[in-house]
């Protein structure tokens, strides 16, 4: 294998001999509060590696590139190296975790549209919550590249809605990342997984997302594997 | 004296016969931190009164509406009751507070263009900063109101960063609250004082404002005379 040079809270990254290209093997790693509590479960790594590889080929499907070229085995996929840009995008349809915190408003409430917020990455920083003028200001994105962030979240929104509307379940909120590629095209990156979801059953209400870790809820494996399998049985009814 | 309505941490207020008009009593205490530090010298309120009296007046002629009416005394103004709008909208030409420290970067650094930031007023919150967007959901404001809002505060910072010049000090950042009329106009409201403004000597870089109390630099009633001092001989001598 080629050698490492990354390893996230819940990845490692690997070099390949092709420049362009990178290899993400998904760990079997849980962190929450900024890697303040860590767990993990076996098998995590496959389902989120799964999980990712099923939503970025349905997303290439409905015109959204993404970093991801092809599955390699359970816990790896060969992807596109990106610049990452240093923003996490997040995305309410739902209030829920801190901003609802912030605000001192109940979580559930559903927003009148969709929320996109940008956190400055940085671990050291806690990600601090910026505004769009401070993420051009301080040099984070280009008020261009904002705007096409803003523009692609927005439609990934739409889509996985959709999607998990499909299998029974209500997308609350989700982060996603973005990098530039080597062509100078920005394509989502990272990774799409219950670690960066909030996941509800439509009909219980129950969460299947980390929430179930961060807030020691239980059934963590159950869930993940609860919304592999029914992302899977859609996805593969589709195909067939 | 009528009824109180209302105290805050650096002032009172007052209701009159008239449904429109309010006075404010500057006090003589200072606080940060959420009011978690507290202090007061004698003759503070005072000071406050007449450097935000001088600058509504200044601010006036160059087109400003505030909700300033005129001197009552040394310590009290008759203003325009308004609507507070929940935003402190703070204007930042040099980087220095809670921004700088969210973000890891030093103070002192200047801004390629003045940065306007919105903080949810509420005391209980800690004043959470929020975006344009999060403030036009949760209802804080509408989209037409942020608008004017950074508008006249990026008006008001050029004038400030002029007036300040002419008397040798360099205006780092400041606060300001806006309020809407009983004719539903939006004008300036609250105070512009050392309080709520970063005052730097042009020349010996010393500060001339609140941060003096905030981390205990010592001579805060000079400093805030000092502001007082220079202002009055500049604007009386235009006058004159």
């Amino acid at each position: 294998m080629e050698g490492m040079i990354y390893e996230g809270k819940a990845k490692k990254v690997f070099a390949t001999d092709n420049a362009d290209i990178l290899i993400l093997e998904f760990k079997d790693s849980l962190t929450a509060f900024n890697a303040q509590k860590k767990g993990s479960f076996g098998g995590k790594g496959r389902l989120n590696r799964e999980i990712a590889s099923l939503i970025f080929k349905e997303l290439k499907r409905q015109g959204i590139e993404s970093h991801f070229i092809e599955d390699i085995d359970d816990v790896r996929m060969q992807v596109k190296k990106v610049r990452i840009i240093p923003l996490e995008v997040v995305i309410r349809n739902t209030l829920a975790g801190s901003t609802a915190k912030k605000l001192g408003l109940e979580e559930g409430k559903a927003l009148p549209r969709p929320l996109v917020e940008f956190y400055y990455k940085d671990d050291a920083l806690n990600d601090p919550f910026v505004s769009d003028d401070q993420a051009i200001i301080f040099g984070f994105a280009k008020e261009s590249e904002l705007q096409d962030l803003k523009f692609k979240a927005l439609k990934i929104n739409d889509i996985l809605i959709s999607l998990f509307h499909s299998i029974g379940i209500k997308l609350i909120d989700f982060k996603l990342e973005f990098g530039v590629t080597s062509r100078g095209e920005i394509v989502l990156a990272d990774e799409i997984t219950p670690d960066c979801c909030r996941l509800w059953d439509e009909v219980t209400h129950e969460k299947l997302d980390k929430d179930r870790f961060r807030r020691d809820l239980g059934k963590v494996e159950e869930s993940y594997t609860e919304v592999l399998n029914r992302l899977r049985k859609l996805l593969e009814k589709r195909e067939g």
